[in-house]
């Protein structure tokens, strides 16, 4: 059995608070700065490095960091987990996305049935209707095939999926597997879908709406938007979409969809993308052959981060160095930096995934910890981002951990050579320089062209943004949050702190109001 | 003649660090709350309002701000800037950016000539070009109109024209002043570029070439990607590209480019946004016309900022709150959430204004400073914020503090009525659902359901998000980071902290390295 104690009672982080600091600029300079990248690096999947070089760590804080994630049951937590346990304490639910995409542990039954079979069948399902759709058994009223898939969704439903699209969308065009382009409606301001539809040729559309509940305000007055739209171009709005819901929901069995595809309960928004959420139109966008690679490396970097031995797990790693980070260094932020372009949304996945997972003020029994947990999380991709924040991430007057992450290729490969070297040379050796500028520093009598160095970055490097390593990359953040919430002792499967804006939204709207919030309200025009 | 001092030195700080803190929760309630939505009010341009109300100051703080103004001597330094003194002291240069929308203080000579007349000079030449182009004087080599534009440059040559764009684009639709599609390549990463040139008609499409300088790595890189382009679709690139460029660049003169606009070396990057490098890109999308409108809007409300009653500046007051907030209470990163998917990229253009600005720890005269300066910034447009961080914000353990924008009515105008509301009326009771939920908070048995409240935000209000409404947004942030550089006692108009990543990525390029950062060019393959 596992022991779910608050961090500061375990033995080995009062043991991490007194470990000795590293400098940053000096064990970075020279030879040792030469070792450390040689040596502080712990494979991931489909080839692709996690290297912590750059983080202010030694040998004698990774012993202690292990120390923690035995102490804490890491490992052994996150076997429950994948076993079936009810992990997500608040709302007793299993937490079982790590299934959509493989079977790390024992099989899980629930509502019925094995839930990989589950998984799988409704992966199937969603594959042999992107098919009939590419191959053109599934057409429109007219007989044309549609050309369009528009995703309707917030949150979860839209970040992720969102993400990954744009993350494959180049590179499904340059390897022949572009099948139709994808748009997404999430924010229920009405210019947001006004914009989408006047942008799409809604003939020859496929509207997929995703609410595992089916009752997601944003989302259902996003498909009336949408019905209207259909309607008002004669069409048959039910031919025209389809549902990702939960078998539970009002969406479920409708006539109002092509067809409905599943998830359930022990799937949260944020950790959805492997599931029908991103499936479904990943799936029509590139093809079911393309999501089921993505599947496959983040499977692959599932099997590594349960591994017990934590310089062997880079999930494990990286979320113990973020503890140490976060709760003995006081850094209350962190940036994710990816330099690809392709990643350009991937910041903003990873904001929902790590600040609703672990922005949490109570551990998972309820009490109030006496500790800080997640970071604020934000980042843009580089090198444009060296061009904007990074004044104050080299001089400002706070540190903020960062992560980059790039690749040796390029998703396309078309390339100029300017002064004897490529674009893609050009971005890679911007990311190395940037480590080392951020670590090591550069002394300079004009204080104003002075970097005091000491501010920590990891990478992973992978050889190209694949369908694999975009899995494996995903697979990777979502343990990372997992095993911090674990530290942490918090419950990083719920989502409590969304609830209150809702009814006092509602509130609004139904002029039930008083006092600052009328005025508010009066003030908007409501 | 004004003192530039450093803020800790200033006796009003002093007192601001002891002055009683005010509750939230207890002020915002009931018939206080109500009166402070109410009284904690300040008119901005375009009939916009800045509210405070949930902000965590009362009149007592108020009054501490207002003597911190005045011994910081704000407002006589804004006009010290204005009239031409040399603000930016690291690179020996006026600040002038205010002058591309308006003549707040006397004539200010440079170069030969008045500068409001040279920056008028440039619109002007903008305007005669993008009119040809509209109507039809201006065509390709087939004597076809153009109907793209694509933006070449980064950080302040992207981030802001390309946040305006995205702001205005569907306002120009819907009133019928679009023009033509605009793109934007921004990274060295060889896809960016790649993928907007597949999305284009190049036959049909002008380039801006955007570089103050004229030499940088990323802008010359996609000019040459661009050129090829052309080149390999058999056309002359110099009947396709335009620059904007400072008139002693190597840029200014050349043949390579249709005609050349200038900007000087008295605006930065990420204050052009009213100079050439918004205006050529904006008037050829949306016309002369509607960038007039833009400017307009900035004029208005670069008025109010010099105004020297901090109750009736509220640039200057969200200025103070803000360095209230950083340096007294201690919280290290704000939070900026418009309500408007128009401005989804608005965020990402004031996280480069406000950071690149602030984001120093030494003060105008090169001595370090003793106390935090700018925060980390960072934002996504609501509602979809709400289904991703908001988390954190509401339960987290460290307090944000925010920053809404809202507008009473939509810029398209299509809408739907959903269970008696429109979605605009939805997207208005949401945010101001969120700012009563922050302040107020809701107790709750369950620990896991408790809200604590205390969490700071304030709300700019508007009517519709127009050419004018935006330019005055702008400013407003604009002037607010210049505030706050003044508190600081810091120059905010240079940025040395990008330089060594240059001078490093150089090295890694010419092969020229040893110890880690050899390692890491190994590791990319470089």
């Amino acid at each position: 059995m596992v022991a779910w104690n608050n961090m500061d009672t375990l033995a080995s982080f009062k043991k991490l608070q007194s470990v000795k600091s590293v400098k940053l600029q000096e064990v970075m300079a020279g030879e040792s700065g030469k070792e450390r990248v040689k040596n502080y690096s712990v494979p991931m999947a489909e080839g692709m490095t996690y290297n912590y070089a750059a983080k202010a760590v030694d040998d004698d804080i990774i012993a202690v960091l292990k120390e923690l994630a035995d102490e804490a049951q890491l490992a052994e937590k996150f076997e429950e987990l994948y076993n079936g346990a009810v992990i997500n304490t608040g709302e007793k639910r299993m937490v079982l996305h790590h299934m959509t995409r493989g079977q790390l542990g024992k099989a899980v039954n629930a509502d019925g049935g094995d839930k990989r079979e589950f998984y799988l069948g409704e992966q199937k399902k969603i594959a042999d209707f992107a098919n009939k759709v590419h191959n053109g058994e599934i057409v429109n009223a007219a007989g044309e095939k549609f050309t369009t898939v528009v995703q309707i969704g917030i949150g979860g439903s839209d970040l992720g999926p969102r993400a990954m699209y744009l993350a494959l969308e180049n590179w499904a065009k340059k390897n022949g597997c572009f099948k139709m382009e994808a748009k997404f409606i999430s924010n229920v301001d009405p210019d947001d879908a006004a914009a989408v539809l006047a942008s799409v040729d809604v003939a020859h559309s496929i509207f997929i709406l995703v609410s595992k509940s089916g009752t997601t305000l944003e989302t259902l007055t996003n498909e009336s938007f949408v019905k209207d739209a259909l309607k008002k171009a004669g069409l048959d709005a039910s031919k025209h979409m389809i549902a990702v819901t939960s078998e539970t929901s009002p969406l479920a069995k409708s006539s109002d969809y092509l067809q409905a595809f599943f998830m359930d309960d022990y799937i949260g928004g944020r950790f959805s993308s492997t599931s029908g959420v991103g499936g479904a139109i990943l799936s029509l966008a590139f093809g079911p052959d393309v999501f089921a690679r993505f599947l496959n490396g983040a499977a692959e970097q599932d099997k590594l981060c349960a591994n017990k031995d934590l310089l062997k797990n880079p999930a494990m790693l990286d979320a113990l160095i973020g503890v140490y980070e976060r709760n003995v260094l006081g850094y209350p932020s962190t940036a994710v930096l990816p330099y690809s372009q392709a990643l350009s949304r991937f910041p903003a996945h990873l904001q929902q995934l790590d600040m609703e997972s672990n922005g949490k003020s109570v551990n998972r029994f309820g009490e109030p910890v006496s500790y800080v947990t997640g970071p604020v999380i934000f980042g843009e991709p580089g090198t444009n981002g060296q061009h904007s924040f990074y004044q104050l991430l080299h001089q400002g007057t706070s540190i903020v951990p960062l992560q980059f992450i790039g690749f040796k290729n390029s998703q396309i490969g078309t390339d100029v050579d300017i002064q004897g070297s490529t674009s893609q040379q050009k971005l890679c050796a911007n990311v190395a320089a940037q480590i080392v500028a951020f670590a090591c520093g550069k002394k300079d009598e004009n204080n104003n062209k002075n970097f005091e160095g000491g501010r920590p970055s990891s990478i992973i490097i992978g050889d190209k943004l694949t369908p694999e390593a975009l899995g494996a990359l995903l697979a990777h953040f979502e343990n990372k949050v997992m095993f911090q919430g674990f530290v942490w002792n918090i419950n990083s499967f719920d989502q409590e702190g969304v609830q209150l804006g809702k009814v006092l939204a509602k509130k609004v709207l139904a002029h039930e109001t008083e006092g600052a919030l009328k005025e508010y309200s009066d003030l908007l025009n409501i």
